[in-house]
């Protein structure tokens, strides 16, 4: 019945080209809906409450009582806010297998107990109910599609009122993703409210981070000098400060995209199971590791524009002059420090090379490079390759600090340099991954991701280890 | 009757691993694709006017009359010039029921009323009509997906037909996508054809602004000092001048890219209506904004390498060593100027940060990465993050320029510099943005977003704001 | 029948919220994928050989013999390995008309004739078998989709019993890619086992070629230095070195990039034909173009990094101060040498231009972008960019050389400068490029391309142009 009826549709269609569809609302959605549909060739009919008196609608749009507009059409899009979906119960007969669109939106997540298309099946329980469009923009519905919205997410419990939509979405230059089910509904109204959810707590951190950094060298270097040298250098801070900040927070951000991979594996060794789940704040962590990676390759990238402008600033080529007419009047004949030479390049070296595997790992979290991967080349690249950019990275940061700890002159105030303070969370990050790498270690921990389980809590001699 | 056949077709080739497909038309295209087919595991048989005189096949195919070969299979490839269709109008009750895929490709837009595929339908009215395989290369038909050929799609009105022809392509070692019904064949026909359609008005713009900056810098810079100093430094047209053109076009284009926006919202609120299309200049300017964005992107890039190479430049080299030794002799003793220090610092720091959320910016318009936006997330980076770019890059250049447009020598020939004619349009933009941003300006502008209308037009007292 | 059962499955979802799957296997597979669909819902019972101790199942779980577990659903995940398939075949009749979700994996490719869904099949010919989820890690199918684990693909032969499993895979929160019949269960076994296929070639490639003139000119620098002037200038080898053999390998392998297309245009314009396969090794360098482009990309991407940390080396540093002073010291007047400024500035704007482009045709290689490109655009962007691209990198490189090939100091041990080896390739491809541009040679190439064949090779005169 259903499918004889689809096929009706589109028998019509292709012999008249005119495909007649219905618009139970005449607020903005409604318009702008039908405007599109209007342009697209279709025939569009309003039902409304007032069909007398219901305020402006597109040029060629007919009027007509709910009743009556529903009977006209097989496809009905419902463009009312979800407090007034009450009288569609009365009109449920009149509904019976048609194809329902709901494309409401809400205010908030959470409103109601269920998703408005669900609400919508249930008031009117032998129609086609499809959550669709609700994703897209105000001016996409209006003006067609745009780059960013281009694409049309679905769901419903019957395939063929999907497809009479899918053909609808198509039409007005949409592509449709079908996201299965109505059960989907829910996810698909939380959608368009969402604002960037696994950012949140990588993008505080990264502000925490940077402004206590910030304070903290700004203490170190500007007020230091200040308070006792009397000497004003606070033009330091738009790039010098700014530039020891930046490459810190990032190396930190980088360890700490690994660390909780690390604690999962001690977690998983000690419990002796893999099915147990991690606590909730490890679960959250885990979640934003991509985030929180992408958010320190962002700050490695500033450090690397700051560090390459240093030869063109105003004041290094002032100290430079001065150096070399200093060291020209001193008449000295100052001789090429090899190891100098070594180190400062190994540093820059190790910089470098940190930064392009650090570019890589940002490409390949790309949704169209990592969705091409298959997860055994997606785990080699995020992994092994993501372990060598974080040792590259803290080994360019010991190289630039190199002898700089022993000598007490740079712990002004009894404050260790920033640059140490950032070596701390990669050097453990670092250790405590090479003990998971130690045979014994890594064995046991095999074992477990394949499911072994250790079963004797009670066990007197609990090693964790199958050495 | 439909399903029940397309069931068989399965069971035959479950059961004997061969499947049989026809082919009408013996010109390159069938023969590549025959080939292809060849080797994938399927059975070919060509149909041809003159099954014994036809040229040569690939080895394996069959080759009879065109009735007797579609009567063998139930798939025709229809690999013929839309010219030559006509005689296929004869041959439709023995196509009756049969899948035919049209893979045609015409040389120009709007040769024909109406599509390939919907003429081949006309033709053949009771043959399942499937366009595919069009927007693929040559090279992909003969020889399998490449990287850039691995997508196929498909449109079509017969569900079941389309699942033939997906099994097919899927076969073949393509993907597809269905683009709905036979009514998006033009659409489909098109693709192959176009060649950037949307980066032509921006890449000529981008092509002009770059041609008149050079010729003004050109004129003012070289000429100018020739012409007054009878000294040619004609070398600095390489970096020096280029680097002059580049920032100021990605300035100008970068504001160009969000003053449509402006003037949209402009002409919303003197209507007051979102209702009233846009005139189509505005619309067609709307359109390419990201394509704007993405040249001025370029040039911001070129203008980042031309800066950062500006110490190792043979010119500069000289010149600083010139310099210094011209301090020594004079036995000066020039002191830090800590404003200057600030001013180039701040400078290169605005340029940095502008360059690091331009990039990101460039990052959000990837299609997969706009894809899995919000179009909420989308809007605020585009927008919020948008205008902060467009903001920081105008500093960025007031900054640079400081209190030179107060000095006269810097108007050689009486004509400005290049930088001052670049803040134009982004200082415009900025400022009408910050009008909409106005608590009533803003007010009314969502009220007429959210629907509401300025009914009485002939009002003694059309106020455009809600103040 | 199939279709009946299949909206039954709905219905009893709807109405009950709850929905039976059954797990064979009680392993890891098995044990992790139970817990995931108990997670988001559904009920699951778990058919086992021995249900009375099988070991731990999730909570909530139950435990039946196969026979009773596969009547209580009517979708089985068959978490066995293929090894223990056999006894499938004793219960083909109670997995009549069931679906079978095939998730097994392999050890390695090519062990078995045949792929282990069609394997299945075989031994359950009534039960409509799935091939999904295989290509998930265990992570992903215990815990839920992550950034790179969200994409399930799935294939098999019934289209009800996809759309079963689709709306599973849904509901657990992945998105599902249709990959067509059972046939193509191969692949999908095939692709969790895959390791960068493409990429070894290239890598292996890139690797040898950096070796070789890593040890080159660490010979002609380094040790020749020390074996003539017994001066060590090894600290040279971080970023000197490494800044020479990183431009060199990145030419040479953007020249291989091209040089395939060449190479098989003059196998067409000999043959005659297009119709001729390549040779294998051909053809398999032709596969990985792309691979050879963006790790050419990877090595400019590093010596751009190099080259612009040059000034803020403490070595260029020390030279340069070492220079001017040793200038103020003979109180020369060096005059600016133009010809030199031209002719450093021309070499870095290639570069700098060279690079831009080598960047635009890594951005255009991102699959999303690829994908939403036509071909014509592709090919436009890959191929005639990608020849201006290798022109000034070429360019760029022999205004490097500029006329040290003419003194013979450069030639230390009768070797020649490293930059001359990498010039001999991407100028071959050069070269022979042009030769396909005249046009009588393009002529006969494209009519070639057309499907036009030489069909007389016994012709006496068998010219391979249409001049």
């Amino acid at each position: 019945m259903k499918k004889t009826q689809h096929l009706n549709l589109h028998q019509s269609k292709l012999n008249t080209h005119e495909f007649l569809l219905c618009i139970f609302g005449t607020g903005d959605l409604g318009r702008s809906l039908g405007q599109r549909l209007l342009q697209s060739g279709y025939k569009v009919v309003y039902g409304s409450r007032r069909p007398h008196s219901c305020g402006p609608v597109p040029q060629g749009a007919q009027v007509m009582s709910h009743t009556a507009a529903a009977q006209s059409a097989s496809v009905v899009f419902i463009c009312i806010q979800r407090e007034h979906y009450g009288f569609l119960e009365q009109l449920a007969p009149q509904l019976k297998r048609k194809v329902l669109v709901d494309v409401s939106n809400n205010l908030r997540k959470n409103l109601y107990p269920e998703a408005n298309a669900e609400y919508l099946q249930r008031l009117t329980p032998e129609a086609y109910v499809v959550k669709a469009f609700n994703t897209l923009s105000a001016w996409a519905l209006q003006n067609g599609p745009s780059d960013s919205n281009r694409q049309v997410y679905l769901c419903g419990n019957s395939t063929e009122a999907k497809e009479a939509v899918t053909e609808i979405a198509t039409r007005l230059g949409f592509s449709v993703q079908d996201r299965g089910s109505l059960s989907a509904a829910r996810e698909l109204e939380d959608f368009p409210l969402q604002l960037f959810p696994l950012w949140r707590l990588p993008l505080r951190l990264a502000f925490g981070l940077t402004a206590f950094f910030f304070f903290y060298l700004l203490t170190r270097d500007v007020i230091y000098t200040y308070a006792t040298q009397k000497k004003d250098i606070s033009f330091r801070i738009m790039v010098s400060l700014a530039n020891k900040v930046f490459p810190i927070v990032s190396l930190i951000m980088l360890a700490l995209c690994y660390l909780p991979g690390v604690i999962a594996a001690v977690f998983q060794l000690y419990r002796g199971t893999k099915y147990r789940r991690f606590p909730d704040w490890l679960d959250r962590w885990m979640l934003c590791r991509k985030q929180l990676g992408l958010l320190a390759l962002a700050f490695a990238f500033l450090h690397v524009l700051y560090t390459l402008i240093i030869p063109i600033r105003y004041y290094v080529r002032y100290k430079i002059a001065a150096s070399t007419i200093a060291k020209m009047k001193e008449n000295q004949t100052s001789e090429l420090d090899t190891t100098i030479a070594w180190r400062s390049d190994s540093y820059y070296s190790m910089g470098i090379l940190g930064f392009g595997l650090y570019v890589l790992l940002g490409i390949t979290s790309l949704p169209s490079v990592s969705n091409a991967l298959s997860w055994r080349e997606f785990s080699f690249i995020q992994s092994k390759l993501g372990y060598l950019t974080l040792f590259f990275c803290t080994f360019h940061t010991y190289l630039y600090g190199w002898d700089m700890f022993l000598r007490s002159s740079y712990y002004k105030w009894y404050t260790p340099p920033g640059y140490m303070l950032s070596l701390l969370v990669p050097s453990v990050v670092l250790v405590l991954k090479l003990l998971l790498l130690l045979p014994c270690v890594d064995r046991s921990l095999t074992r477990i991701r394949q499911g072994w389980e250790r079963t004797e809590p009670q066990d007197d001699n609990p090693s964790i280890f199958v050495c």
